[in-house]
């Protein structure tokens, strides 16, 4: 500040001033790992059930990935402010339907891993950052292992008497949805599939939550439970048969 | 400013004001839209080789996702800082093997979407975004039809004298890594199949920024080339008989 008259402040060549000088200080805020490159971020016990009716909600605006994001780090955003508000939570309506529609990995799940590894951080930063991996990984597992959805909104859009839960053996939005409108014979445009995704993505939101709470009180403990690249030399689900049938392939292994 | 004195202002008392005065600066912006939640995020052309490069260099510390998230994004931060400085890439890990090994989306796949929606923005942003998600579909066709790796690295760690590439018809890490490691004879731990992989990465990214340098010269004109909800009824990729066999299930239709 030396060399700046407290006039210079309040006109135009001070603004400048200050302005390069905010420049300077948020720069070394940054080198110092600043806000987002810092792991774990900080992180607030939240409400399982409040957490899951925002997604809810989230999922008519963004849908089933971006609201799973959106359902956590808009409430952490108001109770901590930065790094959350600076996250671009509506990009990731891209997650939608498997990834822009391709039915790829059901994007209640693809979000719940990236709000995990954003918060607790990735896996090579150290000890500490890697449940964020773990609890990924293992909501996979979960999602593709319980029936679906299991999370009841307060005032649901659709399915208000009875909804039907199907089980995946998948984390592949193609599988789960796929599986769900067989059972129940509802198109993938009719408000009752539109309901179940939303509470698939409610359900995911509240087990996340409930898993991010159990680590932020070290009572998380679960160790990765499905590791096919190293039991099978490959990357994958477990349901092989699903698509492969009885003729399983062998993946090469690695040569002696 | 008014009230402070030029004293003030290099003291302690000061800086607290100052800080105060920070925050409310920063807050406004953000209220405004800021720099994360208004799109398109600022982008300047890169050159897909460099990036390529820096992909390919990448997969090495924070695997497929990541680095092609980081190729392009350590490059924008340098020539323009936030609010690509605030992302936090490396979380962005769990994108490998099919999120965090599943199989599922290629994680190149992945970042390449995330990045395209994070620039171009979310398709619910307007007109002027819709082409984040053009371009991030589109770029999984693409990976799907072509022969794979198509990028040749300056220094390969491996695969020097030549590499097979091979044709996907998905997007999916599972089948994109099994089919080559399958007319390759690799092993998923191979050094060999780890350069295919980074090889992916840098031609996923080569291509995306490609795409992006056309978007920021208004020259990108592509249409969404694959929409399963719209024609099938159901999320989904393009080969269904590869899992379905011939007995391809047809979705529920709305009711008239």
């Amino acid at each position: 500040m030396e060399g700046l008259s407290r006039r210079q402040l309040i006109t135009g060549a001070g603004a400048l001033a200050l302005g390069a000088m905010l420049t300077r200080f948020i720069s070394k805020a940054e080198a110092k790992g600043g806000t987002t490159e810092k792991w774990p971020w900080p992180y607030e016990k939240l409400d399982p059930k409040k957490t899951a009716e925002i997604a809810y909600e989230e999922w008519y605006r963004v849908f089933c990935g971006a609201a799973v994001i959106s359902s956590i780090f808009s409430q952490l955003a108001e109770k901590i402010g930065d790094p959350y508000k600076s996250f671009p939570v509506d990009s990731f309506i891209v997650l939608e339907g498997g990834m822009a529609g391709w039915g790829t990995i059901c994007g209640s799940l693809a979000g719940a891993n990236i709000v995990a590894n954003v918060i607790i951080g990735p896996r090579i930063a150290g000890p500490d950052c890697e449940h964020g991996h773990v609890i990924g990984s293992n909501i996979m597992k979960w999602y593709s292992e319980i029936a679906l959805p299991t999370f009841v909104p307060s005032n649901p859009k659709a399915n208000k008497d009875k909804i039907v839960q199907t089980t995946s053996n998948s984390p592949l939005c193609h599988i789960s949805v796929g599986k769900w409108m067989k059972a129940y014979g509802f198109a993938l445009a009719s408000n009752e599939r539109k309901d179940r995704c939303a509470r698939v993505a409610a359900s995911v939101a509240y087990k996340l939550v409930e898993d991010l709470n159990a680590w932020k009180d070290g009572e998380y403990n679960e160790e990765v439970a499905w590791s096919p690249a190293k039991h099978f030399g490959i990357t994958g689900q477990q349901n092989c048969n699903e698509c492969h049938g009885s003729n399983i392939p062998e993946a090469p292994k690695m040569k002696k």
